[in-house]
């Protein structure tokens, strides 16, 4: 590799029978655009290569089978599939190993719930969907759960609200890993107007959790 | 059927390679989810069924080929990948034929340029992603090209404005064809701050449009 060339981490998003479709397709997005693709490789995960129904009922290919490829970054995305897997012990598994060697781990929603099973989020600050808040909080009862958040980062946990704050937060990763004029030019490029305050969250209100 | 019951709308959703991602699934993320799937079935559509993959490079499957399905609704997403496509007689007949049919029609970003070149947006009104806009006019004479807004409304043509702008399109259709209080919903289930106004559209100035 010359050295001006830059460092190319490669981003494993774990899919599973039931997961949301944008909590997944909204940061890849951002991930894979052509502008990004110096920097990130991306690839879908799950317990067997091959088709995965999503919670809306699309289906997208999983690549590779988990362990199969070591990632350098990480992204458990939430959905209903998220009730099941929770007991799934060789998903937590991976996601305990794979989170000890990974430079920063992802969720999106109640993808925190599977971070949480995997006891990654341990006395860390961690947030999730507001509408399931209380489900998830049951799954992680030594997390410092956050109620009013767009997406927390403690450490290299970094776990969003739902569904589309999984955008915003990639957006900061991508930020904090390349630089600041990456993520604005790939938000102008979706036309996305982003929310770049970690603490904005009127979802938390309407849910009564503040 | 009973007669309490919705009627079910089948929407039919284009792939091809190198199909923008988020133009695809932001929209099936609303349509998609478990409070909107009373009303509507959701088909990833291609020339041919199988994997097709994205311009950011995951995989989605592709349930039927193009004709295979009727639908009510359509959905041409756009990506680097229409480019090609417009020049893809197979599919530009296919838009043709089933816009005739159709209740209703959506274009995501430069998914506009296809649906120029098959003919369905002559004289009518439209717009699309600003930072290809000169390309998708060049693809479409006879449309009248709207340069600033979020999506255009003509007839049963709508188009929206590039990538994250198709969500904010598919909830304005879901409020339109259901009702209104089923996109809030659905807004708010995937903590999405919709942004309702089809005039909203910052992003015709950074390009200079006006």
């Amino acid at each position: 590799m010359k050295n001006d060339e830059p460092r190319r981490r490669t981003l494993g998003v774990l899919l599973f029978p039931g997961f949301e479709l944008l909590d997944v397709f909204g940061p890849l997005e951002a991930f894979g655009m052509r502008v990004a693709k110096p920097h990130f490789d991306t690839v879908l995960l799950a317990e067997h290569a091959g088709p995965v129904e999503s919670a809306q009922g699309p289906k997208a290919l999983a690549e590779a089978a988990i362990d199969a490829r070591p990632v350098d970054l990480v992204l458990v995305p939430g959905g209903i599939g998220t009730r099941k897997e929770v007991d799934n012990e060789r998903l937590t598994r991976w996601i305990s190993r794979c989170s000890a060697d990974a430079e920063l781990v992802m969720s999106v929603c109640t993808g925190a719930a599977l971070l949480a099973r995997a006891g990654v989020l341990d006395e860390r600050q961690a947030t999730s969907n507001k509408a399931a808040f209380s489900w998830v909080v049951s799954q992680g009862p030594k997390v410092r759960w956050v109620k009013q958040a767009r997406w927390v980062e403690d450490g290299k946990f970094w776990t969003s609200s739902g569904v589309s704050a999984g955008i915003d937060m990639a957006l900061a990763v991508i930020a904090r890993l390349i630089r600041l004029e990456l993520a604005e030019e790939l938000a102008l490029l979706m036309e996305y107007e982003w929310h770049r305050d970690a603490a904005h969250d009127p979802f938390a209100a309407v849910h009564k959790l503040v």
